[in-house]
């Protein structure tokens, strides 16, 4: 009996869910091969990393990376390259950023700290005072004015070890990184000090943006290593009346002008139908940017260069896009949807690659059901190149802009674990990455663009 | 009309598939959270490889990791510790390696090399010769005694990049590693150099077993680095008559008395039915052996010590063990068989993790049909933990004796995207795990252990 509901299940499953062509597979596996053997994503993401280094937004290696990758898009063979201009915040960190914490016994420990990004440094001397812990926004207004005022609030929020998808904790714990200073600054505090966002207790420091709120003062803040910040909770739950001290000389610059890079091939059939597949160009100042998101960037030029080497016609038009300025502003992901209005341009899908070069394990997949469901009848062509996980939900922030338009939007989703050990850290070098873990989320990414492109939505 | 037949075949995979029960998901979560909040594997392969270090079969630190891990599983919890001797080869590297090529226009290259393992050593002044290239053993016996007596065979036999399932391209490519020497011995050779085991094209050499034949000479034999086997290939292209020359100073000396480290958690219903959950202990002298397999070691613990913090009791009893001399000889995993057969021991189920402390992704199960569909019932429970591929075939090599007993054995699959880029080579140290990868891989082996206890098979 249970043989047959086996045997009849195994109809159902085949008739209703399994509709791609058994010619779809052959064509995949082409693919695959070709990116496994002949990639150039590794070497396009060593020169990324090894020979320009860390691209915040408005710096002159920002600039380089434009050229770079328009360089990487023609020898990929895209039929057209070209840059989308627009305007950049442009943040610099300065001189060196040093802080400690001083106890009632006299000790003394360094910190080992970074600036937060689009924080504002502190006066010439540094900023002083008793620390104020807190694990919560809730507990911050608890605490009110009166004990904030003229302090320096430490928010010890650790990212949910038991949250098996690391995002959900990074989503969570973030607040305090993100509108941690704007709201210690409403109750009067002088300056922050912000547990990073590790997974792991380790000694580097994470950076990553804040967002200062225009009604309150714009206080120094920045983020100290999960060690430190464990050390520094103990030294208060022991009473030890810890006082910090740190500096930051980071500015707010005027903005500069730099660019979105697009490179295309256009579409046989239907050329005005666009999919875009994309990651961020620029990264944090104090690492490579290797995972965040050189790897996306490189991806999405693989998708390109393996769809011409093995001289594929798409019917649909793909758009590979460097986004710029994700980081501290997403002004990219903002002028891409503006250029997109401004030129009427159809945009039928839209795929991004910014959640590091591991191995991949799924796609995230923000759209309606129905399209939802077309694209979950070619789920079992991924399998064997490990994507199993199409959950509903997901994208990426440079293309989340394209929602407006109704576009269906696409996130590859690698294996999280990883991700937050180097995360806006200085450990998010080239050396992080693996080169087949790399490779294999951009066969699964250009698989994926190449059904949408022959099939639609 | 497809709502419908979805909703059914819903309601038939809920009846037939899944038949854990609601409470079984709860208590992995249970085992989850203490994992990836307490677990204690991360430090423990710290001392491994840390404090310990290489722990090659016979080295006094293979007694250390004895000893250490003794400890482990009694701060762990575990009942009973106790130790299986066993005797292993004692296989010593002796000084220092080298060796270079010379081209016929003078160039002199630096080779980046290892000696195999189990190879002995060359005469004190090394070996010197032609270098004749093969790329498969059927090119081997093609040249025949002609063209190899007395030179030195290059076998160059890349891993197939194609193969996702990385220990395919490792298990077919392995070949000249395993067999080389023994059959260029057959045809004449006077020394091997084999392309080392490696996903990549990089500077490392990576050792591994070889298996002399008795019937011919046993000549010496090194592993070169991908990097450097793809320069001497090229050499061997152009013409440029490389002559190779190497020295090593390896020995086989008379075995020693080993252990397997076996800790206990003794069932409460049916003491009787042994669970074995295992890694091995022993590494290559070259590396720190993190992923291989310290991982599997502390995973192993790790789940005694899930359970018993979690003041679970396993209705059968589960044994963590740390088999000694995988790598060169198994002589543990057959001593445990003979010690299982001498006790007349019942063991319902053998687990081993012997493919690194990466993210986790299956279980392959080597049972029969019928004890495998047992298990597929429980497939969902672990697809939240990353689980989801429950292939057949698999186990591991330690456990591999038990067949002989009919024990159903699992080998839990990580992602192999990145073993084979530090596979017995310097690269697999503790710096190249990662914690919450380690830890997830301990969660799911747990949770699959407790279920066998609770329902067997």
């Amino acid at each position: 009996m249970i043989q047959k509901v086996l045997f009849f299940a195994a109809i159902l499953s085949t008739v209703f869910f399994a509709q791609a062509q058994p010619g779809d597979a052959a064509i995949i596996k082409k693919i695959a091969d070709e990116v496994l053997i002949n990639s150039a994503a590794y070497n396009n993401l060593r020169f990324l990393t090894k020979n320009i280094g860390p691209r915040l937004s408005g710096s002159s290696n920002a600039q380089k990376a434009v050229e770079a990758t328009a360089r990487m898009l023609k020898e990929a063979g895209a039929d057209t390259i070209y840059m989308q201009p627009c305007m950049v915040p442009h943040w610099v960190r300065g001189a060196a950023e040093k802080g400690y914490i001083k106890l009632a016994d006299g000790t003394k420990y360094n910190l080992s700290l970074t600036a937060l990004g689009n924080s504002l440094g502190s006066k010439p001397g540094g900023v002083s005072s008793e620390v104020v812990e807190v694990s919560s926004m809730a507990q911050l207004q608890q605490l009110g004015e009166k004990a904030i005022r003229g302090k320096i609030v430490f928010f010890n929020i650790p990212m949910d070890p038991t949250y098996v998808r690391t995002f959900k904790a990074y989503g969570e714990a973030g607040i305090g990184r993100r509108l941690g200073p704007a709201q210690a600054a409403k109750y009067g505090a002088i300056g922050v000090l912000v547990r990073s966002l590790s997974s792991n207790v380790d000694v580097y420091p994470h950076t990553g943006a804040t967002q200062y709120n225009d009604s309150f003062p714009k206080i120094p803040a920045v983020a100290i290593s999960t060690k430190d910040a464990e050390w520094l909770s103990l030294q208060v739950r022991k009473n030890k009346a810890p006082i910090a001290w740190f500096k930051t000389s980071c500015k707010m610059l005027p903005d500069v002008l730099s660019y979105n890079v697009v490179g295309e091939i256009r579409g046989s059939d239907f050329p005005e139908q666009i999919i875009t597949v994309g990651g961020h160009l620029d990264s944090w100042d104090i690492c490579e940017g290797a995972h965040d998101d050189g790897a996306g960037c490189v991806q999405s030029i693989e998708t390109i260069r393996a769809i011409k080497a093995l001289g594929m016609k798409p019917k649909r038009t793909i758009r590979a896009v460097m986004f710029m300025n994700e980081e501290n502003g997403l002004r990219g992901g903002r002028a891409y949807l503006q250029y997109a209005k401004d030129n009427k341009e159809q945009h039928v899908f839209a795929m991004e690659s910014d959640a590091g070069g591991f191995s991949p394990r799924g796609f995230g997949l923000d759209m309606s059901e129905t399209k939802r469901l077309k694209i979950m009848e070619w789920k079992t062509l991924f399998y064997d190149y490990g994507v199993y996980d199409f959950a509903a939900g997901g994208g990426g922030a440079d293309i989340g802009p394209l929602k407006e338009l109704g576009t269906p939007l696409v996130g590859l989703v690698p294996d999280s674990q990883r991700y937050f050990d180097l995360h806006h850290a200085s450990t998010d070098n080239f050396e992080a990455v693996s080169k087949r873990e790399l490779d294999l989320g951009a066969v699964n990414m250009t698989a994926l663009i190449w059904l949408v492109s022959e099939y639609g939505l």
